[in-house]
């Protein structure tokens, strides 16, 4: 029987694009299935009851959910160009950061994108600090692994496209010249042709949180 | 050079003890050292700058935080009595389960532990809810991954002492006969010696949790 994977995501989701890199970086064909989360498909309910939420990967039948975990999956499953190194150490350093980038730098980011006032202004203060960790960690690095994109730069990767698109919109900025570090990451990863080819468009992106944006700030 | 293997915690964490008890399950030899979080020592700031929190364990002066990265670390370090399984599904599932404990259940139970009026009722509906999944999962099987322990029961590993001291200060009940997987697991759970010498003293646990209970309802 023919290998059979599916990915259900969004056009739009930076948790799907982990996936759709992962799975380009290995070489894998894949069916992509973009869900409109206001009717989600019954597929989708089967197959992430629990979350009842993109991403959600079907190996031969079997769903596998949640992105980091996927992400492990993928790794184990196919063995070529590893996301994670093979150090323990090192391993650990990545799923640290990883952890690191949903556990706090996206929530930080996100209050600053969506509250008003203090709330946002610690947001934002929490959202310097976040980023300033990981700068520190990339310093002197090109990759969070080393010469070669791996599990973080995948996991970071919204910092490419939806933080700028966070920016433009609220009219915040986070990731300047305090951060050289992340801006020539940022660079570098989004020059890799697996990514480069992947972003969702801009306009479109645009579009949708300026929609987002407007419904987290209406004008009073 | 001998191996040293040093773990910071606290007395009470459910978070270190997973440290513990995988450690033990290993058969590793290490130095516990309990840090007082009011007061927290130098070295274990300097160990986790970016949380500044327990558990973090030191391997040969390189120290590992965030306690799910800490056990992946421990099962790829040492290969004895596996945490994890080998099929890549299976770990996957194990992890998404540990990932539903740190980032669902503890949440919505802490939640029921700490706030008042409707919040308090909409966290213990949202408990309920999460441990019928986990139930569910649980059904017809000893462990999570089956025979033996691994991953998912060590994560969850809290529900058999912090839970049931969470009732009993409260006089909330979650765990009852509405779950009968679940109270047969952590029955089995807690009759494995790795667990039952390590539990922190109820009694300790009982005058922490009711001083913690005080606060987050003080007496108007």
């Amino acid at each position: 029987m023919a290998e059979q994977v599916k990915l259900f995501k969004t056009w739009s989701t930076p948790f799907g694009l982990r996936i759709t890199w992962a799975l380009q970086l290995k070489g894998i064909s894949y069916e992509a299935i973009d869900e409109d989360l206001s009717n989600k498909s019954a597929l989708l309910l089967q197959y992430n009851p629990v979350y009842k939420k993109v991403p959600v990967l079907v190996h031969n039948g079997k769903p596998i959910s949640e992105s980091l975990v996927i992400l492990e999956y993928i790794d184990e499953t196919w063995k070529q160009n590893p996301i994670l190194p093979e150090d323990p150490l090192e391993r650990a350093n990545a799923r640290f950061w990883a952890k690191f980038s949903d556990e706090k730098l996206i929530l930080s980011v996100w209050s600053a994108f969506t509250k008003e006032g203090k709330e946002r202004e610690e947001a934002m203060d929490a959202s310097l600090k976040n980023l300033k960790f990981v700068e520190e960690e990339l310093k002197g690095k090109k990759f969070f692994g080393g010469e070669k994109i791996g599990l973080a730069d995948i996991v970071f990767g919204w910092l490419g496209n939806l933080l700028p698109i966070f920016e433009e919109v609220s009219g915040l900025k986070l990731l300047d010249d305090r951060f050289p570090s992340l801006l020539a990451w940022t660079k570098e990863l989004s020059e890799l042709p697996v990514v480069k080819y992947n972003w969702p468009p801009h306009d479109k992106m645009i579009i949708k949180y300026q929609a987002l944006y407007e419904k987290f700030h209406p004008v009073k």
